[in-house]
């Protein structure tokens, strides 16, 4: 794997992380594909192979959608996640494709100061070339307990 | 944004964690330009334009007294921070000097062994070149809550 | 410092991450070299010179052995650790030795979906070229608690 593809993964990781953890969610949508898939998983459904996502959006569309009602209909908390993201490896499928895995964690901030670890686990990701695009994102995570309010994507 | 340059930034930002984790306060005004500035925030005044750093610091005189004081004057119980800093996104705003944010996250483990998420949030830092040395560090924490004693550098 | 070496040893480091927080504790061995030393300290007793190791392991046949019997002999929670490690720092020794070193924090999530910080600290490695295996990892924590069932491998 060349330094250059390595750096400019890790490139896309920290402006997704950055995007979300500066509640620029429109931009959210902008870091996939035209079609791509977003999945919040845990890592026991994963390893028992259940189809059953936290989660699930595919195509911006969608994704925009969810940004909307983030915005106009839900009513949440406000609260800031720091994401921090680390070990990325990479794996070249083709000349079009890249397999990606990362590990997070995440941090919620409530408006009152309080904090605490929201979410762990890892990224793994099929990313587009030479577009540098999420064609899909599984965030799968080492919890099964989840907030019933998950908001804002992880 | 080339490849060299992105190595020597995140290795000025790990050995600056390195050195505040390894308790050398001493090092820590050597980051700086002589006349740099550190600067500890909260998100919320940040967003809000308030001009109330949690802490301040202007050239590393300055700097060196904090140091001072943290050494010989202030009581405070023994602890240890552990940096972690990731999502390193840098800019070139000309050729004498780089921005670059990243995302932090802070633990300090007191003498007893208690463990908590100290804080988190982004470095905001303007980078002089070629000397590799911060001419300003924001710290800009994500909770507006903060430990009275805000001892030690972040 | 070269890139590629900087690279190669970051990803050294990932790899060891994932493959123990994805329960591949066979592969654990396979990092270090035939001889390769374990060793998890706190860094009080590392500071003071005292020679205690929370736990050792010398070679790759004492560390299979380990391995085995965390598999089949001892009894304990099923957990996950989730590694996140950053601020890789490399010194070059020799042509055949690197050192290097680099801040870490362990997550462990219980099987109930229980989070919590379970330690901090640095890694400080030799690491063996060309094979790009562990000589030695020394897991300095920064608490002096432990949980008395340190299960699995930092």
């Amino acid at each position: 794997m060349d330094l250059e593809l390595q750096f400019a993964v890790e490139r896309l990781h920290a402006r997704y992380a950055q995007a979300l953890d500066s509640d620029q969610l429109e931009a959210w949508p902008g870091f996939f594909t035209e079609n791509g898939r977003y999945r919040i998983a845990t890592a026991e459904n994963e390893e028992r192979g259940l189809p059953l996502p936290v989660l699930y959006a595919e195509g911006r569309a969608m994704m925009r959608d969810r940004v909307q009602s983030l915005r106009h209909a839900n009513i949440y908390e406000p609260q800031r996640y720091r994401h921090m993201v680390c070990a990325v490896l990479l794996e070249k499928i083709s000349d079009k494709e890249l397999r990606s895995t990362a590990n997070f964690l995440v941090i919620r901030v409530m408006q009152d100061g309080a904090t605490m670890v929201f979410a762990t686990g890892r990224y793994v990701d099929r990313i587009a070339l030479p577009e540098m695009q999420y064609e899909e994102r599984v965030v799968i995570c080492d919890s099964r307990r989840f907030d019933t309010l998950l908001a804002i994507p992880l």
